[in-house]
């Protein structure tokens, strides 16, 4: 963690502040503690059992702008990457911590949920005996669908978590990577929320009130900590951390995943193209580099690219415990 | 509409552009074609029918500030007015064209979509014969919700249209209500989404272009121009036309409300509290102003106030239709 300079506020001359003194400017969520609760028995649960456990972050944060939030800065995001990973996940056996934007897209429920025209009375239909049934025409694919979805929730195999704003999901990603930590190397870190860079501290709220003036609004944001670097070296010293990089420039692509490893000292960058997602990724690792694509037959069956994502993630954790916590 | 002073960007010397102006410097929605040909087929049907029409507007709207439109402002609305309005407006025979933002609650379905911790498919049971069934418990309740839902869709009483950014909104706005003057007084414009009031124009969009320099964002957004006055004045002309004030401050609400009728020369505004707007509303006109609360006993039942709202609009639209749209 970079100390803290003569300014006890800021750790350099750019006027971002120290993770450490972002907890302690900011308010905690009043559900911390019920979250923190929640995770240590998931966590005891699957210790005992001698599992593996991926803590997946998934969906965008909120940045209020004003102290009664009306207005916030949001980032986009509709979870669908964390979303469709969780599902792999737990086909491979790990026990999921799923902390997800609230109401972004979950596991399982997000094949009935992105379509904007289609809400969940469409799919029903009334019986004359006073029950009501899924159309048939949608039952078939639906039933897999919900047996695996009941089946990882009595299995305790997938525990949900939420947030909404920026302070929340940091208080939450430091409390809940401090309890995984105890799973050592067994724990895995999938970092797919879009996180704002940018954030208005609680403290300064007042200060960066909203001026209407002229007709014109003018905002001031601080710079948001960089969180990874506590996280990797702090609070979860030995998991395998999978943080992923979004890009426009494929020139840029690996330069800065490279950038990222060095600065944060973390396992693995998963770089992706904003136009090309969900058919290639590039994993990029201290001394290696591998783009993993789905070839046009795959595309044409709509096979889902987190189907090839999480196989080579297992096989990096495999490395990854076998060598103690030093190489993937 | 206000006059184009010397400078034709700005009408006033506040910098707020004339709403005129506003759409020649900003691009309308791909979508608006399709919005419009449905919302003419639907006005058509009522139109012959000699129905009455209401027009909701519901949940909030997003301000991009990049080009790339990772991050956004929003105003925060769930759409929860909206919808429930909506579903009174049915049952008191009115046609109902719900413009929603995207993903917003929606009449009928806000029954079930509104847990952060239920999902659809916590709903339902698979069967041992392949088909699946909405849990019993949930049944007798939700069959009520799913054939009032299905008889607004099967009768035509209910057209769902939305919207997600700002432009896109107002595009639409226009389009609606210049389509639906042609109903003249028998339609009613009951705008209750949360509309931004701050915005970058696209033209600007790369001047504005976020800054991040010594680590602060600056941001500088324009005033939206106010639309309802050539709602009011020249885009639906004969409409009733009903607006919503939300305030944290009571001394104000009145007077405000009061304020925004002799600006914008409308016909109601429904005040309401942010903390007490599920239990009190205050119905402002010209001449009158009428509180509408829920009993103690109304609330312990979940009466909700949407169920008195409606019916009070309802007669000031008898008596609107009555005068020839000169009185409510």
């Amino acid at each position: 963690m970079a100390a803290l300079t003569s300014d006890p506020i800021l750790d350099n001359g750019l006027g971002v502040i120290d993770p450490d003194v972002y907890f302690q400017m900011n308010k905690p969520p009043a559900n911390l503690p019920e979250f923190e609760a929640k995770l240590k028995d998931f966590v005891k649960l699957h210790e005992a059992k001698g599992s593996r456990l991926v803590f997946i972050t998934s969906g965008g944060t909120t940045v209020p702008l004003e102290n009664q939030t009306v207005r916030f800065i949001d980032n986009f995001s509709n979870g669908n990457r964390g979303a469709v990973s969780a599902e792999y996940f737990i086909e491979a056996g790990y026990a999921v911590v799923f902390m997800h934007r609230q109401f972004s897209l979950q596991p399982y429920q997000r094949h009935y949920t992105q379509d904007p025209n289609k809400g969940f009375l469409d799919y029903l239909v009334p019986q004359p005996d006073g029950s009501i049934k899924v159309d048939p025409q949608y039952a078939p694919s639906m039933i897999k669908v919900l047996e695996k979805y009941q089946k990882a929730i009595r299995s305790n195999q997938l525990l949900l978590l939420d947030f909404v704003t920026l302070p929340d999901y940091l208080f939450k990603l430091q409390a809940g990577t401090r309890i995984l930590a105890q799973l050592q190397e067994r724990a895995m870190y999938y970092l797919a929320a879009a996180v704002s860079d940018f954030f208005i501290p609680s403290q300064k709220m007042n200060e960066h009130k909203i001026q209407s003036r002229e007709g014109a609004l003018t905002l001031t944001l601080d710079q948001v900590p960089k969180f990874l670097k506590p996280l990797v070296s702090v609070w979860a010293a030995k998991g395998l951390i999978v943080s992923f990089k979004l890009e426009t420039d494929d020139k840029l692509l690996v330069p800065k995943a490279r950038n990222a490893l060095t600065r944060y000292g973390h396992q693995v960058v998963i770089g992706n193209m904003l136009t090309t997602r969900k058919q290639t990724v590039t994993f990029i690792t201290k001394n290696s580099e591998k783009v993993i694509s789905l070839s046009k037959d795959q595309q044409a069956k709509d096979v889902e690219i987190e189907s090839e994502i999480i196989p080579e993630l297992v096989q990096i954790h495999d490395s990854w415990i076998k060598s103690g916590a030093t190489q993937v």
